[in-house]
This record gives C-alpha cells, sequence and structure tokens, in this order.
C-alpha cells in the first residue's frame, strides 16, 4: 500500500520533503548525530541525538525558513521577507535572508532576550519591537509588510516550514535506520508535524512521541480534547514552546503522532544538565524536553532505539557567567 | 634530511607515536574537528578546533594513559595501576582501567572537586584523599603502591604518556595538513610536548604555540630562565594547568615550542564562554587558554591557518546551575 497519508489532506507528500531537502541542502548543516554510553545507561535505552543545535544560526528553524524563502519567486524574494518572533525563527529568516542577499525584517516583543535580538541584528535583519503581546506583534508586522512589501515568513503553521522541518527527521531515518522511536518537543508544532510526516513517509514501524513542559502542556490537551486548545499564560524554561498549536500542524499531529509526555521544569533543566556534562555540547532547554520526558517514561522506552531530535542549542552563555550583555545598557 | 630529531635524545620518536596510535586506537575516539565561521570573523584567521573534550572521559589524558598501561607486560598490567591526581588524569587512569579490566589506585587531594572524584569512583577506581600538597600527594601514592603492587602511571614526565598525547596533533594534522600554527595548553607539558613532537615529525612547515595562563606562568618563565621554574602558588581558573613542567615536557618544549603566549582568567573565561556560545560545545578554562591567547595576539596569526586542541570538557555544570553535587554533603 502506498504510504500517501496526504492524499487530499493538503499535508507535505513524501516527494515535498525530498523536495525541501534537495532545496535547501546547499545553505544548512547536515548535522551530526550523537550518543552517549552515559545516559543510554541512565535512560536503559539505546539513544541518538540529531543536532540541531549544529545547525546554522543554532537550531532546526534554519531549515524551514530556508525552504519558504527558497520557494518564493525571484520577484517576491527581492522584496524581502519579515516576520516577528521573539527567538529562534526571528534569528533563521534573518541569517537565511543574509545568505540570500535580501532584506529581513523581524518584528520582537519589546522584552525579547537582548541576546536574540543581538543575534537577529547581527545576521543584518532590520527590527521593530512591539508590545509582549500576539496582537500587537501582528499588528506591528502588518504595518511592516505594508509598508514595504515584504514577504510575511510563518513560524510553524505553513505546509512550506512543515516540509523544512521534516529534512531533520528524514535525515536521522537515513543515517539510523533501525530506530523504534523518534522524538521532538512541541512548542507551536512545527518540529513535530514535520518529523511525524517523515517518521510515516521514510520510517519503518517507527513511532513518533512529542517532549512537552509541564507548564505549557497545550498540545497535550488539545490531542485530548480534539480540539486546538490555546497556550494560555504558559510559565516553563523552555522558551521556545510557549506558543499555540497552529491549525496545520494540529491535524498532522492528530493523525501522525503516537503520544506527547510531559515534563516539569526542574526535570528539563536535570535533563539539560546531563547533556551539558555527559555529552559536552550545549542545547537549550526547549531542546531539552524530549529527553526529560523520556527519562520519566523509561518503562515505555526499555530496550528500545530511540532518536531524539536536540532542536536548538541558543542559550544565553554569557549571563550563566554572571556578564551581562551589552544591548541590556541600552534599555 | 630525516626528520629524526630525537636522536640519542631518549624522546618518542614518529615511530614511536605512530606505534601509540595503533596501541590506543581501540580504546579512543578519533575526535571530530569543529570550526566557527563566527569565530573565525573575530580571530581573523581561519580556526579548526580539534574536540578532546568529546574525548573518552572528557579530555586527551586518556591517550596518554592508555598507551602508558597498554605498555605494561601482562603481569605488571594484572597489579593494577596507581596515580595522584585531582583532576583528568585520575578519571583517564580510573576509566583505562575498567576498560582493561584491571584495579585503579588514585590518590586525591581532599580538596578535589567533589565530581571529579565522583567521576573516578563512577569509573571503579578506589580513591584515598590526602592532605592537598604534592608531598602528601607522593607519600600516599608511595603507600599504595607498595600496599597493592599497583603500577604508578605518571600524568605528563613519561615518554609513553607524552607518544600518547602526541596522537591528538597527529590525527588533527592528517585531516588538516595545511596549517600554519598549531596551539595547546600548557601546564606539566604531556600535552604540549606530544603536539610539538607530532608537529615536528609529521607537519610541514607548521608551528607549535602553547597558550598558558598569566596566573600560572611558569613554562613560560622557565622557557625564558633556560630551567624549569616551578610553578608556586598558581592562581587561576584554568585548573588543569597549575603544576610544574616535567623534566622530559621541558626538553622537548625547549626544543620544538615556537613560543609561549598568555592570557589573563578574564580572557580565558571570555574565550572559554565564546566557544560554548557560537561552537554549542562545553569545554573546560584550561581548554579555552589557546583561544584566549591567540584571541590577544591577533596580529600574529592573521591570516593564517590555525589548528586549536581543545583539551578538555570536563566542567561542573551542576554547580553552574546552583545544584549541589550528591557527594558535597559527606564532608
Amino acid at each position: 500500500m502506498e504510504k500517501s497519508g496526504s492524499k487530499n489532506s493538503g499535508f507535505p507528500s513524501s516527494a515535498g520533503i525530498v523536495e525541501a531537502a534537495k532545496r535547501i541542502a546547499g545553505y544548512i548543516h547536515r548535522t551530526p548525530v550523537f550518543a552517549s554510553e552515559s545516559i543510554d545507561r541512565i535512560a536503559g535505552c539505546k539513544l541518538v541525538f540529531k543536532c540541531e543545535n549544529f545547525q546554522k544560526a543554532g537550531a532546526f528553524k534554519m531549515r524551514g525558513a530556508l525552504n519558504a524563502i527558497l520557494s518564493l519567486t525571484e520577484e517576491e524574494r527581492s522584496r524581502g521577507v519579515a516576520t516577528h518572533s521573539s527567538g529562534n525563527h526571528a534569528q533563521a529568516v534573518a541569517l537565511a535572508a543574509k545568505m540570500l542577499g535580501i532584506p529581513a525584517f523581524v518584528v520582537m516583543p519589546e522584552n525579547s532576550s537582548p541576546v536574540k535580538a543581538n543575534a537577529a541584528k547581527g545576521y543584518g535583519a532590520q527590527l521593530r519591537f512591539c508590545k509582549p503581546t500576539l496582537q500587537a506583534r501582528e499588528e506591528e508586522l502588518q504595518k511592516v509588510v505594508e509598508r514595504t512589501g515584504a514577504v510575511f515568513i510563518p513560524p510553524y503553521d505553513d505546509y512550506r516550514i512543515i516540509a523544512g522541518q521534516a529534512t531533520a527527521a528524514m535525515e536521522l531515518i537515513e543515517d539510523f535506520p533501525g530506530l523504534d522511536i523518534i522524538m521532538a518537543p512541541v512548542g507551536g508544532g512545527g518540529l513535530l508535524s514535520g518529523t511525524a510526516l517523515s517518521v510515516h513517509y521514510f520510517g519503518k514501524n517507527i513511532r513518533t512521541i512529542a517532549g512537552e513542559p509541564e507548564g505549557a502542556a497545550d498540545a497535550c490537551e488539545s490531542i485530548r480534547k480534539g480540539e486546538i486548545v490555546p497556550s494560555v499564560n504558559p510559565v516553563t524554561i523552555a522558551d521556545g514552546l510557549l506558543t499555540s498549536l497552529g491549525k496545520k500542524n494540529f491535524r498532522i499531529i492528530q493523525k501522525f503522532v503516537s503520544g506527547i509526555w510531559l515534563a516539569s521544569d526542574r526535570e528539563i533543566l536535570d535533563a539539560m544538565i546531563l547533556v551539558w556534562e555527559r555529552m559536552k555540547i550545549v542545547i537549550e532547554p526547549s531542546a531539552a524536553v524530549p529527553l526529560a520526558a523520556l527519562l520519566k517514561n523509561k518503562e515505555k522506552v526499555a530496550g528500545r532505539k530511540v532518536g531524539v531530535i536536540l532542536s536548538g542549542g541558543n542559550y544565553d552563555i554569557g549571563r550563566l557567567f554572571g556578564k551581562r550583555h551589552p544591548l541590556e545598557n541600552t534599555g
């Protein structure tokens, strides 16, 4: 039977994901896969980690942003691109635009981390700050788009974005064909929906499981209720996973994801420390959520082969050592 | 002309280093080499980093320890191995012994970091604590050796150790033949002397440069005076570089190292943060010393290709996030 799954659904097809992979190949890193015997012993299973923390701009977001921008017509592209984001998507759009020699306009909530704002600025993006509400972000973005003619690149609720993010799991399956489970974190659902599609198209008997923070468990709730439950006042150190699910993402997740496992902030931090300490790599809290969730569900993975997508590594290292960021003095 | 350099000197020969590489090949990682465009821009040269932070037990020390232990006779080996060290050498000897199924006895100063003591213990070593002086360490070690018959594995002043540490630079030169400079940190001089020998035997027009902390600048002083100047009350965050130079190491360094560049603790910390932040990898302060020293000597490396040996990644990550180590409660 053909694994179409996407027939008439509008979901990206397997060919669409392969196409995305080819489109972005010259611009991204094919990230390495790391393993740790000592973490395997703690987890009681065989783990491999897809290191998107080593991806350009420090996160998987580069894949979707590039696929979306490279899918534009020459004319559209020349007008530049715009987005609103306080995090890794902003950096990804900024760097992708820089690589392609087009302008990028980024709307950021005024309470964004200075290190992230500075990173987007460092990639040459033109920043606009706004009040930290979704409404303010969308209004400010609308103004930017009207003024500049730039094309909006959405963070996750978009099939070009989803197909781009799907290429991470596709690579992982190519490198490790015998996995039983692939785990990814869930926020807006761009990475998770892409991962689930790649698992469906390219995997053999692999299940997709999400890790989600207890303090932002809207995806878990949404699956339980069968409809999108918005993320209201989320509180978690996993600052990349605060947003509500996108509509397109939700439909894919509903259909192709086998489970969503939760983890507390304490567990997320412990998992992050474990990865830094044992694997000697820097990941951000959001990237530690799947491992944290796995470690409290050991009985469900005992003896299995599990692939974990380490989604990103953008952490404010300077602050950790008591250094204030230059931008913080400018108020 | 044959590049012997070691004739009648007793120094490890090129064949000796190749032999060491073969001896330890099945037991160590051939570590990857990382690069960072953004650090290149800051440094104004092309840098490649040999990632010994990913080595087994988290540091290059594993190479020398394994070469020394695998060079013992069966009979010697069966009696077990012993050493005194508060740091990475202890962990390396402990893990090497565990891999070979022989006992390891480690004498540690009582003020050693609990995380390092625990790591050696976790590898199955039998620990003995002593007063934090070299004399107390040597006396306690002597007792252990007399009691157990274990063979002493010195941390650096030993040709088997030097030949083992030399394999890191040998691999780097194999992977990147066109380097102009290779940098390594200097403490006791095991890594630096091995690096300099590999550069001499296997490199083409490469210079070996050391990075040393200003607060433990005894190697720099020793080269200036032409004799070993002991390290007295060193104060630096680079806690792997506190010891005085070994005699054998000094003779090799005198002959084959082109320069020793200093860096302050502030500069070492900044370089360490830079590597964590831009390369998303965890290195310890000692490993950041060469990059720190390079960044204050930019004019000397402008446009050059520089290989930097990142010596290790054993940092107390838990403490960084305010977690006390279980062992700390036992007093």
